[in-house]
């Protein structure tokens, strides 16, 4: 594909979507839009990702040079913003397809469905779950592959991102090696995948299953990313059945340095890192044995010595025989050396 | 209402949601519809609930006495039996409601949509969700009601029955209670609540937390009906949103006396009662602290002497602080005494 990413305002710390697609993606990023910042470049803002110009609109690009639009931006509450329908209205317009991963379905946009149909354009409503998804049978802890999950400690940690990091480099030393995307950002850049806080919430535990059996035979290890953390006072359930569905071997626990309070239920602190091995390898327990077998900490931000202290922290709190690292900072060896 | 309950081959046994409305619902049971058993009434076969005339079908009824049909059977995977048919379509065309807890809506039944709508009737699918439902936002804990959520080992082993048991004798003991009802049958006999399991997984919190906020000015007591078990490899996302969601003042831990392993997934093993207890509480402990406070042990379809013997097993795995019994068997006294 070559994508242009819808980014407007939002760039590059709000766009978590779109940054995400930059980084990983083997697609082409012809162009990003932010009314912002016209005629600066991605790479003004974020170094180690795929670079792309930055426009103001899809009217100020070669429309023939593109042929998907992909929404990069993922507001609270996941609503539509009336100020992209211009530029979406001009993709459909020039036949590019649409990707987005809003709670408000584009499917659903009377205008949108009817200029798709017009002009044969594909819409992708990452978000809306698959008809055919159902309960877990509980089957993951006997497929023939080594699962490797990532929890944390609190949402927008660095969960998918860890997963992408450890399945590259991995895949790259040699390993045959799968991403199992469980959120709107992984099953973008993969292409594929459910999204496993939009489903029923029966089929949490289901949905994860159902990916893992559909890759086990062709892969020796599949990395699942997890999602929100297992005492959110909101997303706990999501965590718990990732957990339960996916059966993992090893989990890895990922941290944001110096957080201490839950974001945005900042009235919640976070236990102990102690307490959350205990609940993560306690809870996985009866139904398949597993343990956090690595740490990975968020450092972005941080000075140097500020991040390598903490790094230190992190992997005292979680003990000898837990690697720990930034894997942005400073690579997956270490990781890579217990999981694989 | 009037009610008549289909239940066709399967009553009792197999017939949870009708058995639950004949126990607890307000509402009078004009007839059961069981084809299998026509001329016998409820109470040949349930002695403890309210009794009412089983006949073959919609056809054999005075019309005039019932104005709501009620679906009394929920099949696994909840499909609509095609035999049912000419029941509801009789129903509907002598005016009388619908009243549905499968997952096939019988609202999006054409043929059903237009009867109803023909002869001015409701159709009340209490598996929808509503539309409005969203995250959590964490202030369960701060609500001016005490909460009490039943927590149990494994589906279908007694929560609903132990919710409305508890909640029935606190009311009649002169407590200001409400119960919070999470699945279907809870709905159908309190007439309102969310289908916990059936709403998006990031919103399974946020569905409970939304009913408790509703109900917490008016009363004292909050009897929360728990779904699930916190080590159900399918549905265990559902149990543990719900604990966080309700962040409950007191914990009933439900179990089936001489249950080994969890229902339908026989593979799995049910961990000690102490596991049970330490993951229950331990999950709540970073959100909201809780205990234990009683257990509620299901002896149905035991001998006197081999229940008794169970009930004090279950005590003892439960320790001397935590009163233990068999709500239907033995009522809810001792419990109740540690609760409110």
């Amino acid at each position: 594909m070559r994508l242009a990413i819808l980014a407007h305002e939002k760039f590059p710390e709000r766009a978590k979507t779109g940054l995400g697609v930059l980084r990983y993606s083997d697609d082409e990023v012809v162009a990003l839009l932010d009314r912002d910042n016209p005629g600066r470049e991605v790479n003004d803002f974020v170094a180690d990702v795929q670079n792309a110009p930055i426009v103001s609109s899809m009217g100020d690009l070669d429309l023939e040079r593109i042929d998907t639009l992909l929404i990069g931006i993922s507001p609270i509450g996941g609503a539509f913003d009336e100020t992209w329908r211009e530029d979406v209205r001009t993709a459909l317009e020039a036949g590019c397809d649409l990707i987005a991963g809003l709670h408000y379905f584009l499917n659903d946009d009377e205008e949108f469905a009817a200029l798709a149909d017009e002009h044969g354009c594909d819409i992708w409503d990452v978000r809306k779950p698959h008809d055919e998804l159902t309960v877990a049978e509980g089957v993951a802890r006997d497929l023939d592959a080594e699962i490797i999950l990532t929890v944390g400690t609190d949402c927008s940690v660095g969960k998918m991102t860890t997963t992408m990091e450890l399945a590259r480099d991995a895949s790259e030393a040699g390993y045959d090696v799968a991403v199992i995307p469980t959120g709107q950002t992984g099953i973008m850049i993969e292409g594929w995948g459910n999204p496993v806080d939009r489903v029923v919430s029966d089929f949490t535990a289901g949905a994860v299953e159902e990916m893992l059996v559909e890759k086990a035979d062709d892969y020796d290890y599949l990395f699942v990313e997890g999602q929100g953390s297992i005492v959110h006072p909101a997303y706990s359930g999501v965590t718990c059945g990732i957990l339960h569905g996916s059966m993992p071997d090893s989990l890895v626990l990922c941290h944001r340095a110096n957080q201490e309070v839950i974001h945005s239920y900042e009235s919640y602190s976070m236990p102990p890192m102690q307490t959350y091995v205990d609940l993560y390898e306690g809870l996985a327990e009866p139904v398949h044995p597993t343990t956090v077998r690595a740490g990975a900490l968020n450092t972005a931000g941080l000075e140097e010595e500020v991040a390598r202290e903490a790094i230190e922290d992190y992997g005292e709190a979680l003990g000898p025989d837990v690697p720990v690292t930034d894997v942005i900072r400073e690579g997956t060896d270490d990781l890579l050396e217990v999981l694989l």
